[in-house]
């Protein structure tokens, strides 16, 4: 044993999470040893406030306090649109971005998508009660344009084979903001086959025309 | 606020750990909701223990459980032999090796020595005091072979000087078990200058002939 005892302890339970290897849990621990004892005690006590007092809602699968949670009980919020996300940092992405009117679905517990997780069956067999409920008009699919995520859309289509329903997804494309140097191939392969008609004159941000110019 | 009030606090408390970004943190408090319980009571424990149990050894700085530190308290532990290092870790490592037979010194609560961190005023006066005591023949110094390492040797050495003690410090050259096409041109540079006579008749593994054959 290399190091004290309540050392090694904490390195080893800093390891289990996703991402941290022997040597940043070491890290991460001597880090905790510099720290004010104040802020360990914080760090402690999130870590037991947030794993005893958050649940899933009950209706979409996100993270709440108490369920239903705070967009599915929003009578503000579209129920007939509903978007749906492979997890809870995914609803965050697109609550920032303040366009989305509707309300949320969560396909996993989701916690680490991009390390082989998959949808649950039961999050999809949920999200099929949602629109068998006939409220529902629109399912927006907001899974991550790669393998996974083309892999979870999928199988949502799967899920919802048959229902009344319209199925789209988020737009591919250039992403806002970056420089056409910066980016692979496959994006531009993506953007390219999805151009789109554009007219300066009705509308200097390219899309659809705005008939009213 | 995009997540539940526990779960966000629990976010900015993992923030602070050196190389945990928001996205990282996020992605950990999200697997702490999905851990049993008691992993999470056993963590929040681990740190608080961490924190509480550990003190710095009154002789070399490293992390113990009391001071003075096993080592430094170990009769077998040859006390003219001080080896430097940046930081507990350093220590750690070089015990795993199982080759050093002697004692260390500390030079920074080190906890990150790759960020920044220079070695500590007081980490270079006591490892002064420790060789004006008379007791120290031989300090070899262990700082990495980089620029920060290299600036913390000059420090000691500059600490050191005008007192009668061997600095030494750990060869550079290939790291065994490497292929050569791994390895940075600088690698190569220092073992090119740093190349020893070898014959292969009195010594199958270079270094130094063995005289006895």
């Amino acid at each position: 044993m290399a190091f004290p005892e309540p050392l090694e302890r904490l390195i080893r339970a800093l390891e289990r999470f996703p991402g941290v290897g022997p040597r940043s849990a070491e890290r991460m621990a001597l880090h905790v040893l510099r720290s004010p004892p104040e802020e360990v005690a914080e760090l402690a006590m999130a870590l037991r406030d947030a794993r005893m007092e958050t649940v899933r809602c009950e209706i979409c699968g996100n993270v709440t306090l108490r369920s239903p949670c705070r967009i599915c009980a929003d009578p503000e919020r579209d129920p007939g649109l509903v978007c749906v996300v492979e997890g809870p940092r995914e609803v965050a992405r697109m609550e920032e971005s303040k366009v989305f009117p509707g309300r949320y679905h969560v396909l996993m517990a989701g916690f680490a998508p991009r390390e082989g997780a998959a949808p649950e069956e039961a999050a999809l067999a949920a999200l099929r009660r949602r629109v068998e409920s006939g409220e529902v008009r629109e399912v927006v699919l907001a899974t991550a344009p790669d393998r996974e995520g083309e892999g979870a859309a999928l199988l949502v289509a799967e899920a919802l084979r048959g229902l009344p329903v319209r199925l789209s997804r988020l737009a591919r494309g250039l992403p806002v903001g970056t420089r056409l140097e910066y980016l692979h191939g496959e994006i531009l392969a993506e953007a390219f086959r999805g151009r789109r008609a554009w007219n300066p004159d009705s509308d200097p941000d390219g899309g659809e025309g705005d008939p009213s110019r």
